[in-house]
């Protein structure tokens, strides 16, 4: 996997995964301990806030022996243009073609962090500032949390699933869950495929206005989607739950956020949904809104699984460094 | 010590605390020159700005060998919430808890900076983000200045101290002055009660409207109050001076800023006011407003120690994670 | 070189400029391999946005074994006083003075970014920040561009022109170009001083009201200036464009904005420019806006130089740093 960019987890087949989760396993054991990242010089690129992406990336390349500069863009640096063959008069003191060459120079690896807009749907689709850096820079880009992929969330959720259950297929129920905000779609997108490519049964469940984007729904061969939320429960051993704004509700999110804090208020997991699973474990990406998206009760239950989901973000991304740029 | 938490000089006994002047002074001298934090890792979060703690931190840690993130709340991390049990519906989009536990299985320490807001006394008082780092976190918490404490700087104003008049106790007059802002009473608390716990003689001299906290007094057994700012200066070995806001006046700051810039503007540290003592030095825990607080002259004569204060930051840190956290 | 500032080219000779370029070239090419900053903790402040600096300072402090803390002034750090005496009642919270005392106590360097407000011609044209630092602190300061020069860019543009033309001296075409903003002189200014201290044949193309300020015409001894953009190509082996303000335009920048933007709109490198130059390379400190200040033809070239003198950012700042606080 030497020198590829890692910005969706479809882009690599099943064995490249199982490899990088043994090796994520392999530096989470402390059987490996080795400095592959000596010398080099890794750029984290965000373009929005982070917690947990940042800190363990800071973390995992200074474990690898790599040195780390941490840049928001907007705060500090100024913003990037990314349309080709524009006449540059706005608001964009650098063109993102000549950000990313420079930092290519400079860094031997580029990670970026950068959202959905959520108010053009076909810009988001097309995930632009991730695939601008890629076809740009001379080295291996990371995604961090693009438009449409969290490859590195995929990855922590897939290694946490191992743990529980070793390496036999489970049932995961993908819940949608209300929110005060429309979220975006790009780790539900990550985990559903990459739990269909590593042979889980996969279910989401979500109002009927509230569908993954066809895109993805495209790629996701396999997936079940139901709408009935008192009944998705049974039979899970994973419930792993989320909030995220609908395809169909660009640029009337005003509506939207009606439905969600309204009509969906109930969707919310609580002891009871629990209770109706296969005994299942607790899953979520964070940052989450506590009693909001999933109860207290939940949460602070043996079943909850999100800190250790949270930490092996940590070691799988030390195993993607290793493997693509070490 | 190994694992506790730094969150308030007084939580250690008077030894703990000579040993890890100690260890400052060894390591300022030279005679230590070990990387206890070898392949650790630690957090510092800022929920206010700073000079001298995050450059003295950030220094420290690597001259030990650890490795150092650095984060803004509400800059580039999200707002954290503090109420236990709430639905989380507001503004803050992940739960301290969350937060701190997260931060606990990637990071060896947790470094916390958190001012308080100075318009709820009752809140103010519990110093309720630090404890609630302590509360969550599996890993020590270290105070960088909270509602209630400065204990960082505390123990770099006692190393001051010593390195002036060595092991003896000293008259050590804590004078507030005037200043355009109301300012927290943390470096004030943990001046007076540090210096109270080794032993020196403290008097601390305001105008009537200006106490510190009665938390404060009543564990502060043996501190003369003045209010006669033109006698306090008489037999002082050392003159500390800073301002603060009034605990008696949250909510109405308008007023006590009138009290503060009008009525006690002349309560500024001069030449004079410094010839009036027993020949002594001037110390104060920057930044500093230079002719309000206190006169160009005063600060740059040799009897000012505030330059020794702030390096001595950085020693005293490094004794603290050596010992709490090597 | 030791223990020296790097505030302008000028204050150094010609041969240690030389010693610095050589140095530059041995840590591009390996050959030079050393971690001359071990031990050695360096910070950056930065008053104004970067890309390009504060990453190739990161980098290249960490490659040479040493530490780097980057602090935003006014972001997460407070503002500081300029003035010498003032009594500090408005916003700044901090002297210049005071800073730099303490931070010469833990830093072994201070790099310092401080753009010009371009509102004061007589305050641009003292430097003051940069000369505040250098005044006060203890250790050498690195000028990371202030209002009046940009000392690495100019050694790494004069690294760039070695590079490509050996060490015979070349004729260079500095040429101004429109910009939707009124910019700093400051590269123009290291560029063309830099250059002719070297040896280099120097012309500056410019419309009459857009010339360098005096202070820089006063030492720019040989410095041919014209005035006719579309004759101004002819002969050069060195196109660098950049767009600046007209010192003659302070306080009355919406005139000169209406000039830059609809008089002088045409001034911009395109490949016809270029076809009429001694097939000059293209020179740009970035950041640049495409189409408006040069074609992505000229960018897109063999003949861009651009990236290479980006890079070379990093390799004379590793000299530099080498020699003034190794």
């Amino acid at each position: 996997m030497k020198g590829r960019s890692f910005i969706h987890t479809g882009e690599f087949k099943r064995e490249e995964l199982e490899k990088l989760l043994a090796a994520a396993r392999a530096f989470k054991s402390g059987a490996r301990r080795d400095r592959p990242l000596d010398g080099r010089q890794i750029a984290l690129l965000f373009f929005n806030s982070s917690l947990r992406t940042r800190t363990s990336f800071e973390v995992g390349i200074r474990q690898l022996g790599g040195g780390v500069s941490t840049l928001e863009i907007g705060a500090g640096v100024w913003n990037l243009e990314l349309a080709e063959g524009t006449r540059m008069e706005g608001k964009a003191a650098e063109h993102i073609k000549d950000a990313a060459r420079y930092l290519s120079r400079v860094y031997q690896a580029i990670c970026v962090r950068a959202f959905p807009g959520l108010d053009n749907y076909d810009e988001d689709m097309r995930d632009s500032i991730l695939r601008a850096f890629e076809k740009h820079s001379k080295v291996p880009v990371i995604n961090m949390e693009s438009s449409l992929y969290h490859p590195c969330q995929g990855m922590a959720d897939m290694l946490t699933i191992r743990e529980r259950f070793g390496d036999k297929p489970v049932r995961v129920l993908h819940a949608w869950t209300t929110h005060p905000k429309a979220l975006p779609t790009s780790v539900s997108n990550s985990l559903v495929l990459a739990a269909l490519q590593m042979g889980h049964e996969v279910t989401v469940c979500h109002p009927p206005e509230f569908p993954l984007p066809d895109p993805i729904l495209k790629q996701a061969r396999g997936l079940k989607v139901v709408n009935d939320f008192a009944r998705a429960a049974k039979g899970a051993q994973v419930v792993y739950s989320k909030s995220w704004g609908s395809p169909a509700f660009y640029g009337r999110r005003d509506e939207e956020t009606k439905l969600r804090c309204e009509q969906y208020r109930d969707w919310r997991i609580d002891e009871s949904f629990m209770s109706a699973t296969a005994d299942a474990i607790y899953m979520h990406c964070m940052p989450l809104r506590r009693n909001v998206e999933v109860t207290d009760g939940v949460l602070d239950s043996a079943r909850c699984a999100i800190y250790d989901q949270a930490e092996n973000r940590l070691h799988v991304q030390k195993a993607i460094l290793t493997e693509l740029v070490g």
